[in-house]
């Protein structure tokens, strides 16, 4: 595809407003390095932005859904609206097209700074790949996952997700906001060089594919009856294998990890996916190999 | 006074979950050392926690002045009407009498573990000054400040608040939860001993003093424009002087406390208080000299 324009989205949602800082201060500064693609800033969900809440309605970044005819029909679904709005807008055959979105989030989860990419499309893989290999980031490669569907960047024929934390919801802080400036830039930057055969890609890929998600134990009456346990917290990305505590529960009983498989969990204890009852999400790590491919479909196809 | 009852109240604010998970741990156990004092253990906003909101209508921690006319006509208001149950069901005349109230509440702001009392009342001073001898905790000050009133343990003859953090609204942390079941059963313990003479209060109470709130510096449209400096951010309780940073705006200009007093700030960046327009308040350190006659009204009179 021919990249002209790159569409940056913060505050999809409400309640994650360092990004929404970043972006305000890039753009004040002059794009110098790349004359020809032009970025543009844009707030996902400003109603819930000024409301300082996570959505309206119902959650944006779960609304980009062409095919679920039942999303779509709600009319009155401030998110569903506001979905289509940016997608007849900004989509690859809107108003104003944008070939590539970028979607920044934060997590309250102790996930540092990682990238989310949803299935396996090869320009996700090439854009994901400029950010692994420039910084060593962890990438969540989501897909079948049939609880979870409607993504922002899916609407895009190329996009991702860039998650920083731990952060509170609706608490500026400084050295999280330096963090989105430093990869925003970056990002700018590796695009140009690899457009100018400044750069190659690495050889490999490593991804954290998601196989599954748990919730926390609960009551009969659906309240919240576990902790993450005391040595799950915090332990984002870290090998984890059969007999390893997840959870502890009121009476001090600790819950583990019965599986056979290693895994590397993820979103442990995120505040947001509470209500998607969603206590930890499980990866399994995988390692792809680059092809000179991924660029000629990136700046060509 | 003669204490036959504590209220130890948590989720005054519904989405400080923490407090709540460590009563209903402390509900579990046998209160075996003190056979004379009973423990009531209430969620303060039921509705509130189960929506994951800090309030439903207003906030609940200041819906407790019995003298505004103004906020009592309101019948509509759930708070309103909930603290208005809470204290006639038990307040010092209700239906079921406590004569202490100790209210639960977690900061996002970098503040450890502390205490806030509501003007000089000497019950509580002598309450606040067992946790301070007992795990040199802070102690927060709050008087004279007419854009803040109406807070929960006022309404009772004898209370205060313990505040922990830093932990975000809605976010379990089996840390933070450890924390109030050690300083509850302390509470417990040390009341129990100050009641057998089996310990003193200490000569003095170290106190700061609430002196005012400052905001965030706000564009013409009332967003916020400066974030909490990095070199103030999570600097609670720690000495500073005129001309140490304040804020970073926008355009990366820093902005200085100009006073010529020297002040220790609290709740820096706290995310609740956003909407109350405090970027953080300033307190003074005073020396307070304890007396036999703390001990004597504290249970006699």
């Amino acid at each position: 595809m021919t990249i002209k324009k790159i569409l940056i989205v913060a505050g999809t949602h409400g309640n994650e407003i360092n990004p929404i800082w970043a972006f305000n201060q890039l753009k004040k500064e002059q794009n110098n390095f790349d004359k020809d693609i032009e970025y543009k800033y844009i707030i996902g969900n400003p109603l819930a932005y000024e409301k300082g809440s996570r959505y309206i309605d119902s959650d944006l970044n779960r609304s980009f859904n062409s095919n679920n005819q039942n999303i779509n029909n709600n009319k009155n679904n401030y998110e569903i609206n506001r979905a289509n709005f940016l997608v007849q807008r900004y989509g690859i055959n809107g108003e104003d097209p944008c070939q590539i979105a970028i979607d920044l989030h934060t997590t309250t989860s102790n996930m540092g700074t990682s990238i989310v990419i949803y299935g396996r499309r090869i320009k996700d893989f090439c854009l994901a790949s400029l950010l692994q290999n420039k910084f060593g980031l962890p990438i969540y490669l989501h897909e079948q996952d049939k609880r979870q569907t409607g993504f922002l960047v899916e609407a895009w024929p190329c996009g991702l997700v860039l998650e920083i934390g731990p952060v509170a919801q609706n608490y500026y802080d400084s050295k999280i906001i330096n963090r989105f400036l430093i990869i925003i830039s970056s990002l700018r930057e590796e695009i140009n060089k690899l457009k100018n055969n400044l750069i190659a890609l690495p050889k490999t890929l490593i991804v954290h594919v998601h196989q599954g998600s748990i919730d926390y134990p609960r009551t009969k009456n659906g309240d919240i009856n576990g902790l993450i346990h005391p040595e799950r917290m915090n332990k984002d990305w870290k090998l984890t294998k059969k007999g390893d505590p997840l959870f502890l529960d009121i009476e001090g009983n600790t819950l583990r990890y019965l599986g056979q498989d290693i895994i590397w969990p993820v979103f442990i204890g995120e505040v947001a996916y509470k209500e998607k009852n969603i206590a930890m999400s499980f990866t399994k790590k995988e390692v792809i190999c680059s092809s000179n491919e991924w660029v000629d479909q990136f700046f060509k196809s």
